[in-house]
Parts: structure tokens; C-alpha cells; sequence
């Protein structure tokens, strides 16, 4: 059987919004391209940022409610469940950091 | 006589990386499609914010060094310069807190 | 019994670190008291943030393998752990977004 | 005659600031003491990261409205302020990705 991960119910949801993400990088070139005012492209890429980080703590959540909790279930020594929130961690600190 | 900001000089390599991030946009899209790992997918998110984010910084040094360096050279009172360089502020304000 | 969290067992590693920090918090009020140049400040300051971020995501992980874990280990149906994962995730939006 | 930085007006508010800054770090180290509850504890480091990122942005705007507009008001030839826009824009960098 294949691996169901925690965002696969809302795959639809995260197409129609990395779709709209896609729409608004592009409008940002053609701000650039249309000699906009730097400050307003700046606003642009500010929300785009907020937008990709808003994807990104959903599939966190969904990670953390269904891969990380389903390892925590299936393991007896606590050796895999560790791993698996040892890598969470390192994700979440990349989100930091970016 | 049209304003000319201080990315004009550098149209073409923001275009090229805006459409870099654009493709990259498409490719986490295409991750989740693909039922990819859901780290995995985060660490790509990661890496198009921090593309954004460096978009961003360039286009705020340009800023500060032609749009507000001529503002305080044109300015005989300061109300001009310090406006935008409120302005400025505001704007990396949003940077620092997306 | 009273709980015990994740991060108890280092408890004096997060004292040392913490008093740490409070110092070059100090350090950075005594650069404006001495007239530091403002780049050299900014540089101390971003230290400082890395710090304490670094403290969020330490006891963040190991709230993840302790709190988090026992409250899906402990949990009949699921709601118990629902809502921490979601307390989790929340705190994780607001490390995101400062 | 010594170098007055923007900041020097607004000294007795960031000493004022960083004590409090200070305080709540130490208000930091007592929950890990008193073994609060993580979450609460991670409510503070946000608070705090957010406070001193407000005091970054402050220094910043206030360095751009005055160490940068003198180096500009001063240059000949426009390489002094150029680099100090480039310092700037790398203190902004690292204020960004902290």
C-alpha cells in the first residue's frame, strides 16, 4: 500500500492555492517588466512570502497530525517516532530561518 | 520625463529569476499531485522563500541607493527624504516580519 | 503527579543559555550607551534573535516527543491529540511569522 | 569631532527598551525554572524576538535617515554612499533571515 500522507485529503485546496501563488509570482515580473514602483513590488513579494509560509504550516500541521503521530503509534522502542520528530524540527527550523 | 527606479538596470535578471521561482511554485504544486513526502515538499517551500526573500533584497538596495539617495539630493527641507525613508523602513519592517 | 515536559532534563543547559542571552541583551544596551555604530548594533541584535530562536525550536522539538507524543499515546479518540497538534502548530505560525 | 548616529536622540527610549527586553528574558528563565508549561514558554521567546526586532528596524531607519543621507550628502563620487547602502542592505539581509 502506498504511503497516505496527512495533506493528501486536501490536495485540491493546496493546487488552488499554490495555482493563485503562481499567478502572483508572475504578476510581480510583470511589475518589474512595467517599470512599477519598487516599494509596491516589494509589498508584492512580502505577501507572496506570507503566502508560501501559510502553505507550508498547513502541511506541517497535517505532517505532524498524521506521518509524525502514525510513527509515534507503530513504534515500540521510540527509535523511529524520535527520527521522525527530529526531522520535523529540522523542517520547522528551516521554516524559521527562511 | 518617466521615473526610471534602480532595478531598471537589471530588468532581465529579475525576470529570469522570477520565472525560476515561477517554475519552482509549479513544482511543489506538482509534489503534492504526486503524493511526494510532505519534508520533502517543505524543504522546496523553504528554498522559493528564501528566492523571494533575496528578489526582495535586491531590489531594496537599488531602492535606498537611486530612489532615496536622489530623494535627498533633490530635497532643500528633508520632509521629501525622511518620508521615504519611512517608507523604506515600512517596507523592511514587512520583509523582516514575513 | 505533577507533568513534566520535554525540555526538564535540560534544564540547566536552557538556565545557561538564557543568562547567556540576557547578557548580550545587556551588551547591546551598553553599545547605545557608548555610542556604537549602528551597523555593529544591528549585528548584535540579529544574534540575539538567532539565540532565541534557537532556545524556541530546542524546546519546541522536545515538546513534540513529549507532550505532543503523550498526548497521542494516552488518547481514545483522537480529539486530545487533534487539539495539541493544532496548539503546536500555532505556536510554530507565531515563530514563523516573528 | 566624534560621529553623532541617528540613534543618539532616542537613547534613553532604547535604554528603556533593552531593560525590559532584558526582564523578559530573565522572565523566560524563570518558566524554564518553574517548569511552565512549553507552549506558554515559546509565547514568550516570540514576544521577545518580535520586541527586539522592533528595536533592529528602529536603529535601522533611523541609520538609514542619517548615517546614509551623510554619506550621501558628503560623496563626491558616489562610491562612500554606495557602500554604505551595501552595508546597510546586508545588515537588512541578516535582520531578514534571522
Amino acid at each position: 500500500m502506498a504511503a497516505t500522507y496527512g495533506y493528501v485529503a486536501h490536495k485540491d485546496t493546496y493546487a488552488k492555492r499554490l495555482r493563485k501563488i503562481e499567478g502572483q509570482v508572475r504578476g510581480i515580473a510583470k511589475m518589474i517588466d512595467e517599470d512599477k514602483y519598487c516599494i509596491d513590488i516589494l509589498t508584492q513579494v512580502s505577501a507572496v512570502t506570507r503566502a508560501l509560509q501559510s502553505v507550508a504550516l498547513g502541511l506541517l500541521e497535517e505532517h505532524l497530525g498524521h506521518c509524525v503521530a502514525q510513527a509515534m503509534a507503530e513504534d515500540s522502542d521510540g527509535d523511529h517516532a524520535a527520527a521522525k520528530v527530529r526531522e520535523a524540527a529540522d523542517a520547522i527550523a528551516r521554516l524559521v530561518r527562511s
